[in-house]
Parts: structure tokens; C-alpha cells; sequence
């Protein structure tokens, strides 16, 4: 198994069936969302940094063909066309990081026809979950306002390789650290996290579990109140910190109950200790709404942890993502069966301020002063850059949503702002249907391609 | 970056005072499901053998000891006593593939507290995913009432590994394949797939590209029809599978639109085509419900491929699932904050035909003709036998999933079948809940074991 067997097996027959047919002609895909899930009022773009390292390192070696060849129950020998193909290709993309919309590319692909397909599904699989993550996990920090968020998701996540994401996912928008160990010391970020309820409770009592602790620990500790009676917690807490002398960078944390309460009652047990200095962190099963409301309540949490619905994106855990082939042999194409129109050929998106992304062709002039949003990141298969640093990441995304309209940021019910089409893209957007459409009138026969689709002006 | 250090941070700080307090004493956790999310009358219980084999590996090495370090930015020999630390524990548990309801303990792992600590978040993690999907994937074969499923969810898996497991996981409730390559190779099932709606796009015409399939590709082909117009990319594939004298074996594969509608018409052309042994495939946002609502419509469709929404589980992405200590040095412990109380002890589930499951305390002996559903699995760090076949579970889900009353196996408002407790169970839970309520009524003081609960009987 290896990250080129990693793919749908109709990518496997496609690419073999085009060398049979010498169709190596360059191939332009277009990967995008067709719309927004519920509840999202803009995307944050990931999961290109992972994908242009597949690609670097996308080589059909002689296990992935024996491999290919055990799916298809054929012999190795008529696999062997695709050994050694790697992908020589061009990649222009938006990098990770910025705020994006529906129907806008999101990277293109230029490359010879069976390369370009056999990478499909792992692209697919990367930007996919990781822009579902990377948007929700931007929503949190929305709703924080300012306030750290954290992540806890590991646990829940799907699998581990979805855990390591999700705490990356979560530093590009902002979160100011992780439970999650390799992760934290990977991207070189703030580990965080204390007790579990199981510690206290393998303990003859709370107060002997927190000295325990905050002597195995020096510097600053955070105790778990609410096993038992989470009053009584932070009173227990409140003694051990005073007597141990501790106070500045402490905390307790709150896991259960009604958080805004809790944490009220817990602020002000603290407070009349003196330890005003101690911070409240809350978990719990939140997500931005929930941490949207304790915000809005005024609640006194000082860091939240979001987990679980963060990691898998509950309540909207997929994108309808497509990677679309929109050019082949210099003739634009698209499919026209259903109500899923994708627009033809090479593309480029422009950002002007204030006003609406248009989405143009590739060659097209940018409008005045508009910042085209996809760049050249891979050029004859190789990086045209360093890898991108997640701290670039966050500064985009910085810069973005704060561009954004307080319609689309809000956390209930956000409006994105939709692109529009440049008209030279919906020009040949109508040409290319109505030649299929005219095509489809015709009695079906073996066609010239030029009967498929209009060329490009 | 290592299995040991994907781990939450709380589990090194943990076991770090616990090692420093010599607090050594065998400790039993449970790993459970507290609620079933909506819309689920059964879990099908995974990620058992995933978790063993990361069990049997486990042991902290020098690597993990410095990124432990690194992340509680420490000194590395105040991690060293955690170097060389293995997981030398036993496991009892439910195997893969059994159905299983909120609140029975699907694994119980007793060891040196420390060792029982450390692995918490990597159990956790592998049995909510992949128990989510599994459970998801059975409801679509129960849907298919008896048609072949295949899993196409790798695209939008979240990452590659969760696209592996998710082929594994609808592989061990019955499905009939994968796309996936890597996944159909190692474990050994059907390969599945074909053609993208790019590829017809890529050759001249509809014809063109299904004459050159069928050239590449020797035995039974399946052709995808809905690029352009759907009746008239059956019409297309009908004379081509006509002239190319192929038939038996052979299918159309629907995308997208009223699957139904376009199924009765497809099924009508290729009959009146002479091709009723062409099977018809249909794909494009399929799960449980949607494949329920096709066969309880009669649609002529022979095969269901699944995707999206089942490999990320999405109506119930997650499970509100707990691995929470139950005894430590031989006294039975819980938590007592909310509402979320756990039975403490070490425990058993007996299952009896026709009757609810009984959740009882380990030692306790099982009701006439009861099964007892958790083995023990792992002893001394080592497994107690070969690692488990899909094909074992797969048999073990079909048993028991036929056992199960139509209610709770339904797709629309299904009703578990919660299990009941045995009097011995409600009796130490009822004696552990006075044992703390008792000492959070006294002052708060470091007490003796005895104080926090009852012994047991």
C-alpha cells in the first residue's frame, strides 16, 4: 500500500486506456466546491500543502503496478505502461489560508492527460476534509473573539493521520495550541492539557490529587474541578493554589455542566481567594455555537477548548468538491447531464476590495487593481517554492476575514458573498453547451472534436 | 512524530505523577458508548484490531521521550521515567462486527495505572471512528435488502487512512467492494470502478470513449452514461456492448439526477435492447436512506455504491464515547459531577436470545444460556491468538444483526434495544455514589481510600 495505490481503481483504468490511446495531450482539471455547506458563510482554503508533497513525490513504482494489477486481476505486463510515471505537471493554486466561495478553483492542474487523472482522488481526499476542517475551526476562533481557543480534538477524530490535521488546521486560523503531542512539537506550537477525571479519581481525594500534581509539574498548572462537585472543586483548587503559592498562568477547568454558570460561581470563589490571576478554562462538547453563546452571555471563560465537533466538522463534515477536467488538447469541455454545469476552461479568480471575487478565464486581465487569487506553486512537477508555513497561512487568513463582511463571519446564519463570472467565462461557458447541445440534436456518431466543443477564442 | 506521542498532552502528565507517586496499582477502564447519536438503533462495534496492534507495539522510546519533552517544554531526563514504559496489560473485549448498544463496555483494559493511562486517547480514537462508520455502513446493507454495496468514499474519506478504514469497516458489515485500491488489495476484496465523467468528456464523443474502454479492458465492462443526456448515453452504451458482442457481466452506471426514474427508462432500453443481463450501477450522494428509498420504490437497480456521506458518517459523525476508570487498586471508582455517572467496577455483558442485553459486574456469573460478549483478548501485552479475519466479523455482524428485532434494524426512527443492569451492578453503583456523596458532605480533607468508596463485596 502507498499513497499511489491510494486512489479509485477508475483512475487506474482511465489512465490506462488514454496510453493505449495515445491521448497524452495536456489536461486541465479544475478542483472546486460547488456550494457551500448549511451554515458556512465562507471557506478557509487547506490541504494544498500536504497535496503538492504527493504530488512532488508521485512516482508508479513497481509494487503500486503489481498492486494495480491485483485489483484489476490482469497480469503485471499490462500494467506495465504505467510504471515509472510520475507527475511532471503544473499546479496553480490558491495557497492555504484565504477565505474563499462556491464555484471558485481552488487549485488547477495542468499535465498530461493520465497524470493528471491518476492523481485525482488523493487531491479530492486532501483539500476535501481539510477545508472542511479549516472552516469550521475558523468559525471558533470567530466566535472566541479574540479569547485563546485550543484544540482537543485528537480523540474523536477520524483516525490519526485526521487528528494531526485537525491541530494544523486549527494553528492556520488561529488557535493558540493543542492537546496533541506530535502534532504540537511538529508545527512547533504550544502543547496543552492537564488531568482527565480518571486522575482525580485515583486519588483518595481531589485536594490530594491536585498537590500531587502541582508537585510532579513546576510552573503554572490547571486543575479539573468538576469531578466530584464542582463548587467544592474550585474551593479544593483555590486552597491547593494558595498554599502551594501558585496563581499567575494557573487555571481550572470546567468539562460539564452549565459552563456560564459554572464559571460564573467558580470566577467569584476565585476572586475571594485573592486569585484573580487564575484563568477558567472551558470544554466540553463546544463548537463555535456554543462557544458563540457563553461569549455573548459574557460568561468569565478566559481559553476555550473545542473538540469533537470541531475535528470532524459535525455539522457539516463534507464539501460537494469536484476535480473536473475543463480543458483537454486546448478545447475547453464540460459535462451538462444534471443541474451541475462546470464552467470550461483555464481559470483564474480576482479579489478587488469590497466588492464580489470574479472568477475569470486564466489568460484573462485582471480588473484594476484586483489581486488574482491562484498562483503557479508547481511547475514540470516540482515546487516553484519552499513549502508554505502555517504562520503564512494564519496571516492570510488574518488579512482575509477581516476583509469579510459581518454577514458572512456571523456565526447563525451567515451569507457568503457569491462570486461572479467574468463575461468572457460565461461567453464561453454558452458556447460550449450549445455545441454539445447541437452535437446531442445530431443522430450519435464517432464526432471530430471540434464538434464536442467550441475552441477557445 | 510516533504512535506513542499522538496522544493528548494530559496523558504524559498523568503518567508522569502517577510514576512519581508510585501509584502502580492495576487500574481498570472502560471504553463505552454513553448515548446512541440519532437515527441509530445499534452500533457495530470496531477498531479492536487496530487497537491491539497498536497495544502490542507500544513502548515509549528515546524519540518520544524528547517530544514529550519538547512539548511540556522540560528538561528530557524528567521524562526518562517514562522510557522503555510498554503496555504489559490485559484487554477484554467485544470482537469486531458485533452489534452492540449504549452503555456496554466494548473494551476493558486493566494494567499499571500508568501504562493504562497512556493509551487512552489512541483507544479512543480508533474505536469512535471507526465504530461510527461501521455502524453507518450496516445500515446501508440493511437498506440494500440483500443488493450488492460498494464503498466509494475514499475522495471524501477524512485523509487517506480514514478512506482505508472505511473500506475495512464496509467490508466487515457485507459490502461487496471498494474503489479503493490499497484498501481491496490488503485486505483481499473486490476492486471497483470504472470510468469519470472526464474521461467521456476527453474523447470526441460518448461512443468513442466507450468503444475505447472496452478495447483497453478485457471482460466485462460498466459504462458511465450520464455525461451529457442520460437516455441517450444508454441508448450509446447499448450498441456499443451490442456490436462488442459483451453482455453478461457488463453495467450502466447512473451519477446523478432521479435515479429512480433514469433506472426505469435505462432498464427499459437495454431490455428492449436485447441487454437484460446488463446490470445497472447507481452512485452520486447515496446512504442508507437514500438506498432505502429506491429499493422500497422497486427501482431496477442491481447495485449501490456509496460514498461521502457513509466514509464520514455524516448524519452522526461521531459517538459520545468514554474510556473512564472503574477500579483502581481494587476499588471500584466513578465520577459524580453531571449526569454522565458511570457504573464502576470491572464488568461483563451477557447477551440472551430475544432478551435485552444484561451489563453485570465481571465476576459475576452469566444467566442461563447467556453469552458473555467480552474475551479476553490480550494478556501480558501479547495478544491471546492470530489477529482477527473481517470474514470472522463479518459472519459474527451477520448473526447477530439477523437476531436483532425489525425495530431496532429499521432505516426511518429506529429504537435500540437498551441493555439492562444486574441487580449486583445497580447495588456497587448505588454503594460507590453514598461512598463520595458521604465524604463531599464531611470537611474537605486528604481521607484514607475508603472514604471515596465502598469496597467490593
Amino acid at each position: 500500500m502507498s499513497d499511489v495505490t491510494t486512489t479509485d481503481l477508475y483512475e487506474v483504468t482511465m489512465a490506462l486506456s488514454y496510453l493505449r490511446e495515445d491521448m497524452h495531450s495536456p489536461a486541465t482539471f479544475s478542483l472546486f466546491v460547488r456550494d457551500l455547506p448549511p451554515g458556512r458563510g465562507f471557506l478557509v482554503t487547506a490541504g494544498l500543502e500536504p497535496a503538492l508533497d504527493f504530488l512532488a513525490r508521485y512516482r508508479v513504482d513497481r509494487d503500486d503496478v503489481e498492486e494495480f494489477a491485483a485489483a484489476l486481476h490482469r497480469p503485471v505486463r499490462d500494467l506495465m505502461p504505467l510504471l515509472g510515471l510520475a507527475f511532471e505537471g503544473e499546479v496553480r493554486a490558491v495557497p492555504e489560508g484565504r477565505v474563499m466561495f462556491a464555484g471558485e478553483p481552488l487549485l488547477e492542474v495542468t499535465a498530461p492527460l493520465p497524470q493528471a487523472q491518476l492523481i485525482e482522488t488523493y487531491l479530492l481526499n486532501q483539500f476535501c476534509h481539510q477545508t472542511v476542517v479549516a472552516s469550521k475551526a475558523a468559525r471558533c476562533v470567530l466566535a472566541a473573539a479574540g479569547r485563546p481557543v485550543v484544540d482537543f480534538s485528537l480523540r474523536r477524530a477520524h483516525g490519526p493521520w485526521a487528528g494531526l490535521q485537525a491541530a494544523r488546521l486549527g494553528t492556520l486560523v488561529g488557535f493558540a495550541g493543542t492537546s496533541n503531542v506530535a502534532a504540537a512539537v511538529s508545527l512547533g506550537i504550544p502543547a496543552s492539557g492537564t488531568m482527565a477525571h480518571s486522575y482525580i479519581e485515583a486519588f483518595p481525594s481531589e485536594e490530594a490529587a491536585f498537590r500531587a500534581f502541582a508537585l510532579s509539574h513546576p510552573g503554572p498548572v490547571t486543575f479539573l474541578v468538576d469531578t466530584y462537585d464542582t463548587q467544592e472543586g474550585v474551593r479544593i483548587a483555590a486552597r491547593v493554589l494558595t498554599d502551594l503559592g501558585l496563581g499567575p498562568g494557573c487555571a481550572i477547568r470546567l468539562d460539564s455542566g452549565d459552563l456560564d454558570a459554572l464559571a460564573r460561581r467558580a470566577r467569584a470563589l476565585l476572586d475571594s481567594a485573592g486569585l484573580a490571576d487564575v484563568r477558567i478554562v472551558a470544554s466540553g462538547g463546544l463548537d463555535e455555537y456554543g462557544v458563540d453563546r457563553l461569549v455573548r452571555a459574557s460568561a468569565p471563560i478566559d481559553v476555550y477548548a473545542v473538540g469533537t465537533k470541531v475535528g470532524v466538522a459535525a455539522d457539516a463534515p463534507y464539501l460537494d468538491a469536484a476535480y473536473k477536467l475543463v480543458e483537454y488538447a486546448g478545447r475547453p469541455v464540460t459535462k451538462l447531464s444534471s443541474a451541475k454545469i462546470t464552467a470550461p476552461g483555464r481559470k483564474q479568480v480576482f479579489r478587488r476590495a469590497g466588492l464580489p471575487d470574479v472568477i475569470a478565464l486564466a489568460q484573462e486581465d485582471p480588473p484594476d487593481s484586483a489581486q488574482p487569487l491562484l498562483r503557479t506553486v508547481m511547475r514540470d512537477g516540482r515546487r516553484t517554492g519552499p513549502p508554505d508555513h502555517w504562520q503564512d497561512a494564519r496571516e492570510r487568513f488574518r488579512e482575509d476575514i477581516a476583509a469579510l463582511p459581518d454577514s458572512a463571519r456571523r456565526i447563525e446564519d451567515p451569507e457568503p458573498v457569491p462570486p461572479v463570472r467574468s463575461p468572457a467565462l460565461e461567453q464561453l461557458t454558452a458556447r460550449v453547451r450549445s455545441g454539445i447541445e447541437a452535437r446531442l440534436r445530431r443522430p450519435a456518431a464517432v464526432l471530430p472534436p471540434s464538434a464536442l466543443s467550441a475552441r477557445p477564442s
